[in-house]
């Protein structure tokens, strides 16, 4: 893997704090007690600047950072497009994880990755990287269409119905507890 | 790289034989002598079937194979998008190479390819990717707008104003004496 050098040239750096997550864990106690004592990175991202209209793509790397906050792995915030009929791709460059998904009915799907994977997320889906290689980084390659925009609000709001958590050594789909389904929203 | 695991999953396989290139070439000669001896195949395409909407992002691997024309390296058709105000993503997976480049008004550029590196390919752009390493294959990943379309006539008709040739085994960029410039199409 060589992202390193490919990474200078990149027109923006977006570092991802655990202040920014809060409420996205599960377990809001050992949330609150890793936040105390170091408000590290969890993932980190590498973008180039391109119009923001159709026709043009944009494109860069994720870098989620291993770890867990509790027992659920370091993810990303997650996110549906402003412009709901808009897919994204992502070529795994390095690393193990799962693409969480869902539609705003409440549908879900879970894609696993690993190096030479593409994940393909259709229009509507909301999605979500995680990292479950507790040894290194998740390395993503993205693309979307450039008049997607981001909707994190929605997903900060209602939850992802699924978590991604470690049993026994290894990564296991649950229940979120906390989730809203669309008739309680 | 891990590309062979990844193409069983994609759902269509074009091969592109020399024979499917005629007149592409500088070297006439060249390629009648080598298509008598042998059609072979220059390039593959693996992409993944999805709708052909806005929104929809395309994808696939290209593998060009090693080889030359004469003394012109081994290259795809190249092509404008239908719908001329849409991009496209290279990512360089493995190998080494060279993006061509070129507008109807006749600017050019070209863009060099090497593993790990990102070629975007501007909305309006013709392109032609070219395998300019004798020893092995260039292998790329590929994303555009699922409405982008092909038109490949034009390029037929007119040529790419430069062509990558080999000089002293270094790739080097010479003009193309057969290309028709927008006046006189």
């Amino acid at each position: 893997m060589s992202q390193g050098k490919y990474i200078e040239s990149f027109d923006s750096h977006t570092k991802r704090f655990l202040s920014a997550m809060r409420g996205q864990f599960r377990d809001q106690d050992s949330y609150d007690e890793m936040l105390y004592s170091n408000d590290e990175i969890l993932y980190e991202i590498f973008e180039v600047k391109r119009p923001e209209v159709a026709g043009e793509l944009l494109h860069g790397i994720s870098l989620i950072h291993p770890g867990k906050v509790g027992d659920e792995y370091f993810m990303t915030k997650g996110h549906f497009h402003t412009e709901l009929e808009t897919a994204e791709l992502y070529y795994c460059l390095q690393g193990n994880g799962m693409m969480l998904m869902e539609t705003p009915e409440g549908e879900w799907a879970v894609e696993v990755m690993a190096e030479g994977n593409v994940v393909y997320v259709p229009p509507r889906w909301a999605h979500r990287s995680i990292n479950t290689n507790p040894a290194g980084d998740l390395v993503l390659f993205f693309v979307y269409p450039a008049n997607a925009g981001h909707d994190y609000g929605s997903i900060e709001f209602q939850g992802f119905r699924k978590v991604v958590i470690e049993r026994d050594g290894q990564p296991v789909v649950e229940d979120n507890p906390r989730w809203l389904p669309p008739e309680s929203r």
